[in-house]
């Protein structure tokens, strides 16, 4: 079905451990495909924040306008799993993320996908460009 | 960014009502991108429960091997939403569908995106053909 | 266990309808105790919303400090459940809900529980009155 | 409201790390009361499973019939917390257990609650008693 190559974990920037959730695992015993974006979310924002971006009351907020996901491998319940983060683009008022979830300290890839965030002003959503220290923390991800 | 036309609501085959939780909103006050997926999920397996697939014992089960959204519009809990389902490739073992997510009863698109099942015997995970009665049903929603 | 009564939909003031969603059903096939809470929180939000007060603006605001549910028959997806509410107690700054979570347009009790809400300021997160029209909303909801 | 002492960490017998998710937050900008119980959820879960309760395929299975919560002080998305576990009463068939929901590494409970499990047999869902190395794992849990 595709030819290309799938992610390997020297292709990410940066990792975080992710704890499952008993909720995680749908009535088939693994986690769901919904899940992945929630893992996306959370290890995305972690990066944010860390640049000092607080979601509470930041000038600047980040929209998702686009995500996707490419499952290879089931994961379930209560192992703990790997998410690699990279930047893939990093523009004026935008930012695609890719990540890849492995399995803990493992080279097996379950699944890897995108997240575009768009940068507005909280109040207005209009597109507003990447202040200096966040883009310098994003830069940090390109691979 | 994008030229191509967003999907209408008559590029869908059948509409489901969706009520949307106090949870599917995050903290920016908008339901997040997570749970488009969610709603997918939802609609589509409502499709294979109502053509006969238990999902506690059915002996072929679906599993999802890739999805993606684009987000359009915010939504916001409590608003209902409705999810315009239509299936665009109906393989010998897979489906593609497409979900288009508009505000209930009108022509607002919020996120419009696509969910690929692959059908596989439940013990042992390899592809199995579409029984008759499921393909049937999937063939009514291609537009 | 318990002696006392299970509760009937008589006991409840008002119903809300309830769609379940394909991962409210844990690995058991059924509908997560932990979701029980987020149909508890949807259905008493409502209300509140439905009586004017905006989550995203309003200066008051009602935090959630105490919960609590029995679980009596199991529930799946994709039924249709009924949420029965009412107010139980009504004071000054506070409020206890109590919801029953039957099959839909059917007396079998799935789950009931609890909710007490303290309405805050936004901004001090300090207790403050119920302004009249919520006061007044939640008043029908007494039995 | 209530004179009874809030619990301590000396008072709950194991810890586990839990990370919390960006979604844990809800639209007033703390992890909503909901998420706590998935917390309970997992951690308990995590107990059973590392004695060796295999979710997908073990004869006996664990249904939740009571649980309750009070909220204490909120957490936020992305710090994280430790839960603090006890086994308040080891029955026959059933188990109640407690959970304190702390600041990591800090003295600062954000909740607490019980959660009430009664085992069953899978296929019949008819109470059964605790296995003996079930029954051990979950004694080393009073405090």
């Amino acid at each position: 079905m595709r030819a290309e190559a799938l992610p390997l974990r020297a292709d990410y920037a940066r990792f975080q451990r992710i704890q499952t959730r008993w909720a995680d695992n749908d009535v088939y015993g693994h986690v769901n495909n919904v899940v992945y974006y929630a893992y996306f979310d959370t290890v995305i924002n972690r990066v944010l924040t860390g640049a000092g971006l607080d979601p509470a009351t930041s000038g600047l907020i980040g929209l998702c306008v686009e995500s996707g996901c490419r499952y290879v491998a089931p994961a379930s319940y209560p192992e703990e799993l790997d998410a690699g983060l990279r930047v893939a683009k990093l523009g004026r008022t935008s930012v695609r993320y890719e990540v890849g979830i492995f399995r803990a300290d493992a080279d097996v890839l379950c699944a890897f996908g995108h997240f575009v965030h768009v940068f507005v002003e909280r109040e207005t959503r209009r597109p507003s460009p990447l202040p200096e220290g966040l883009r310098a923390a994003l830069a940090e991800l390109i691979p």
